[in-house]
């Protein structure tokens, strides 16, 4: 029987109750805010409530360096969370919320996929509770100020050719990368080239994910570094007396969001910086709270363990003070075909049929980058498990070459079907 | 005693459980989501729901011309509808949702003023449920989708220096309104002259103000012109394939949010087209829903009565069908000296002492802007009562000036100090 | 027999050697600087040494308002230049250089038409002897020079909002009519937006024109008011301390050229602002060695008498001190019935063959513009003849047309086929 | 006794009638085209004119790697010229025009210097013929059509993210580098990223010097890419339409400038390639003409051996056909110091007193340059002279370094005292 798609899937979800999942979680009902019916915030006051609570395992799962066909990291966090309840054990996940730039494009969505998915699929794909939205404004609300600082005398006395704060926008925008700004007349500001990255991109998100709390996240935005000045001296947002109103602009961005799984499993959404250009970890107090829910925490690190991965141990873990118990790396067949540089796969293409043949020549080919991917977590001193995603039809051969891999580097692989049989699939792991 | 900010006034009110005060207006449980504990949003289903429910006396509630001291329309607004409980009536208030742009600036707020306010008032003044944000959303989404038409090509045969749609952001960003965009190099797009305006200008903030139901922001959606070819043919949202998306985009932001004021009024707050280049009006279903909800519906309209109410009366009420029973001109001392010409006004400084001093001669002179907006309410077929907002230190003779102006156009005419008392002081009107 | 093309007639004529034109208008040899063959600068001592020879009488040559169609300006200038030798009197002409710009567009030449040219026809229409380059050259460095000093911290405090120096170039380029400079990075200036204008509208041009020595020249070059500061106080080339440099490069250009017409008589042509937007005469220097060269000096103001001519009486004379003893008013039957507005009109186009039927009425219609620039001229003292320029194929009616409003205003007229016939054509006038 | 100053030495001198020059060089009068008093072309009908006349020895003077010092290559040129007089041989020299660009920043002059000098100083400094302005006109009347083809429907389907042609002006306007056309309106063209080079950076100049025919110049316009389709195919000024405009704006200029040095030596002066970014060389024409002038051809290659030179070998002479019988390489004690690394010299700053003191160690370490000069002469076969260009105040032991480094290349060198004593002291050489 053909497995239904990501979108009947979810549409058909029941959807539980936020207080009955943070129930479950032992958040207490005071410190749940609800958003709509699919989503509530947690307020940071319950770190402290929380307590004396024993601290989960701590899990990260990463993967190989990514393809343009989606190894299936969230998919397999979601699957792995799912998993724990077929075990008889409890689990928390927690992931980033998607940018809704890529997912207006080809993506499609990022709520993971096949019955491992976070619900409800279209809340979590758009606006969610806002928290992007809000490092948007904080970010432009920036810029908005350094360049009105500009208008009115340049009192700092800004170089206009050495201002690194950019505006940020939520969608991929292309005529916006590069633009003039400040043209116009006399009240329209001070020409000066300049332009818009993605909001995942801003430092804004960032430190949000990074914060600690409200007042660590208010110093964070004082010490972010706008430009310049002609002496080659940092212009901060504190200089720009900006950072105060930036924080009151994240006041409920700080707040991690509680979704569920398709099977009800808790899932903290909370900030979305990209693994290739900023930190690409969801936040910390995300964490700090997630890992008083239960019996594991899985917490995904974006975009590659060499990217993602390595900034959990480096940024994320020195900032939290956390410490991982556990590595999950992704890896499918597919994926490491791809890596092979044998095939030429373009996103929104059906796959070569070439590819999809048994060939444990190319896995193992393309396995260098599930070799270096492992070598790099055991520097962070734990053995990483490997996650074998597999998809249907993948041929045996391919799958037992992932599983020597691992076995060459001791660490222990299994096969997951999370995405055809749910939480299920991924209880061998 | 002297009266407290309006800050440490919002700050110390109680504010209720959101499905109290929907209970208190009639409003079922189940078309309500909860946002926080300051805000909920009411689905559109109740409209349906509360259908069978008598309709309550519609007052529109309009002000003189603005001037930068601000006549107290919203405060005027709250004040009335607190007022109305302290003569045994029930009321609803509906308002639209300020621009963070100019609350960033000189205003520092507009919830109303004293004990006339909605709270949360930071809730109010900031993201509320993210509305703003998915209007801007929404329509920079359209905006990229129009480049990228571009970009690829071109096909509609847009022709680039006959494009109306431009950008927009919620807040006052001066270096954005003339921009160019598009440069840097091959992939980034295609370079032309745009800009930002601010989101309460929006095209899809006035539409969705206007919609009745979700299909019909479809429909306003698809109908928006992005500009024209060239051979002066109009290109819409529907060519470029957006309005889909867009509606998408607004799924959340149609639903009307519930506050209340100081004194638990229900307010309906409900998106924020600025009066003086939109419609100026809170939303068509805000009132469709406000209307079955209690014995009065006191519904705002911006920018002075020539401006904002001759909106609701041309615009709103023929859309809605809904059919004015009252209307409400606010006029205070200060204001119509302002427009006396006499004084030179500067936003954010102290009052000229000269125009503190009793001169009804004053009143007079700027009262030729109340007699006009006397007599453009009478041309909408109501005769509308003056509201004086009246201020502490206001002198007799000023006050009683006015209230000749209202009797020569049989215009009944009180004196409120809702700003000081609240309800109470609003209850005489 | 048909007309040959003006190219053919100009290729085929004799161009006199410099030196003999110089005698024949008794330029003293030590004053001539040959530039090639085909012309040649007078020295402006020139001035002084012919102080002693008697004035010419002194004409000015203008016309109806331009149309599409051409009047024959310079071709008549030229025409009665040549006619003067056939009645045994001694002329000089002086006219515009003309502009590269429109010259590689649709005019295709301005050394005048037919029989009545000034030769050789290439080198007046393109470089001459530089000094429409040199006007640009000078124009452009001075605003170099202003962005220079911004870029170098702006110590006059120029305000970059408030520059009205732009730049210009001999050509019609629209691209750079409104462009953005000063982008790239940090050694590429100061960011902000300009244009480019055409040479002929240059201030710098209009100074040459104008001016009566080097010394007075390099005075209107410092009074150059090239922007405003913050404080709205004019600031100058001199301020920006360029005036001298620019001088210097107009070292060459001041001195007026010599060339010649296809009869032979002397041909002064000198300096270039247009008659629509600057103005739109020669220049005085040349004007007063022309004056000195014998029995006639025919200078031509170019746009229409109410522009060129208004200009020429009102500025051009106050300031040269020369007082005109004729005036001349081209007018065509063709022009005439254009200004009818009964026509439409499209340059490069064949003509409407309905305007070239015999129609006295449509003269006479739009004879009012002929009427007004002959009432214009009455008000400076002089009243005008009325040249009409004959095309083959002309009615009788409607020239005849022509000749009543001329007596209607007491002014002479006659009609010339210098076109056609060179100097003899124009003998009658 | 102190030297005089440049200008004072030019401004003294005795400038000879040019047709006296030509003689001097046998070119017949009448291809001389007088300009002014201080300058005449050559039409290139001289060419064949003096075909039966003997070559003259071909003379090819280069340099070290320039520093911010100058190593006086243009006035030993003119020093040289003037040398061969006082040993009773004939000499013309062929150099570059200069670029106002520069001249109007630090540098001066580019006419040589002290006794060894072209004059008149100020023309050749200046506008001399016109052809700088000539180049820049053909130039960008190219770039004008480009933008007008873009603007009227891009019939050629040129993608504006790949026009590789620029505007030139021949002044150093950073403000111009980098700029946005086409901004404004509907008939103010197509906006794109663009910018103005340096004249002398102009492929119409490097055109114009390699030219060997007006019709070869035609030619070479054509051949001018100035951009690609979006299919990657060129597009040339002929697909433009523009080539025969732009040759014809370059009629005269393709014609040799004949000058003289301070001593009466002819000088042929004409075009104007920069040697670090075009070929650095004057024109073959003009050397096609001074090859048939006397014993001897000097012509001059900018930018140290290893750029003009290199060129002058691999594509000049590749062009012309001409073959050259010795090479001089210019150097100077303060050149080779600098060379050394162990100074910080900044152009227009007095010079450190440390490098004035004798440090034959340093001339020896800076002398890398030389010798890699002389190795880059030997490979395209000829022996090269070393000119010393010995400076007032140089010392005797840094000189004899220079000698041996001539030397052990098996060199010929010589101390050369022109700057002070005209031709006479590089007579040796």
């Amino acid at each position: 029987m053909a497995i239904p798609s990501d979108l009947e899937i979810a549409n058909s979800a029941t959807v539980l109750p936020l207080p009955q999942i943070a129930e479950l979680a032992g958040i207490p009902r005071q410190h749940l805010e609800l958003y709509g019916h699919g989503a509530a915030k947690v307020q940071l006051e319950a770190i402290e409530s929380l307590a004396g609570r024993p601290d989960a395992k701590y899990v990260v799962v990463s993967a190989i360096t990514p393809t343009p066909l989606g190894e299936g990291k969230t998919t397999t966090t979601v699957g792995l969370g799912q998993a724990f309840s077929h075990i008889g054990k409890s689990a928390t996940i927690a992931i980033r919320q998607p940018s809704m730039g890529p997912t207006f494009g080809i993506k499609g969505g990022a709520a993971g996929g096949g019955y491992s998915q976070v619900v409800p699929m279209d809340l979590f794909n758009l606006h969610l509770t806002g928290d992007m939205h809000a490092v948007t404004a904080a970010h432009n609300l920036c810029a908005a100020v350094l360049d009105a600082h500009l208008f009115h005398g340049n009192d700092l006395g800004i170089d206009i050719h050495n201002i690194t704060w950019r505006r940020v926008v939520d969608i991929n925008d292309r005529a916006l990368r590069n633009i003039t700004v400040g043209l116009g007349g006399r009240l329209d500001g001070i020409p000066r080239e300049s332009g818009f990255d993605i909001t995942a991109a801003s430092e804004v998100m960032a430190a949000l994910a990074l914060a600690t709390s409200l007042q660590d996240l208010r110093n964070k935005m004082g010490a972010i570094v706008v430009g310049y000045t002609k002496d080659d001296k940092p212009v901060t947002a504190e200089d720009l007396e900006v950072a105060g109103s930036m924080t009151v602009m994240l006041r409920e961005a700080i707040k991690p969001n509680l979704m569920q799984t398709l099977e009800g499993t808790p899932a903290l959404v909370h900030t979305g910086p990209f693994g290739n250009i900023a930190t690409g970890n969801s936040s910390i107090v995300a964490d700090q709270i997630g890992i008083k829910t239960g019996d594991f925490l899985l917490t995904e690190a974006g975009f590659g363990a060499d990217m993602g991965a390595e900034r959990f141990f480096n940024i994320k873990c020195r900032y939290s003070g956390l410490v991982p118990d556990a590595a999950v790396l992704v890896a499918t067949v597919r994926g490491l075909k791809a890596h092979s540089g044998k095939h030429r796969i373009v996103a929104g293409r059906p796959l070569p049929a070439a590819l999809l043949k048994e060939n444990p020549d190319e896995v193992h080919a393309g396995g260098d980058n599930l070799r270096k991917q492992l070598e790099n977590m055991k520097i962070h001193g734990v053995t990483p498990v490997v996650a074998i995603n597999e998809f249907p039809g993948d041929n045996t051969g391919d799958l037992q070459a992932i599983e020597q891999i691992a076995a060459e580097y001791g660490a222990r692989s299994a096969r997951c079907t999370h995405f055809s049989n749910g939480g299920a699939g991924a209880a061998e792991l």
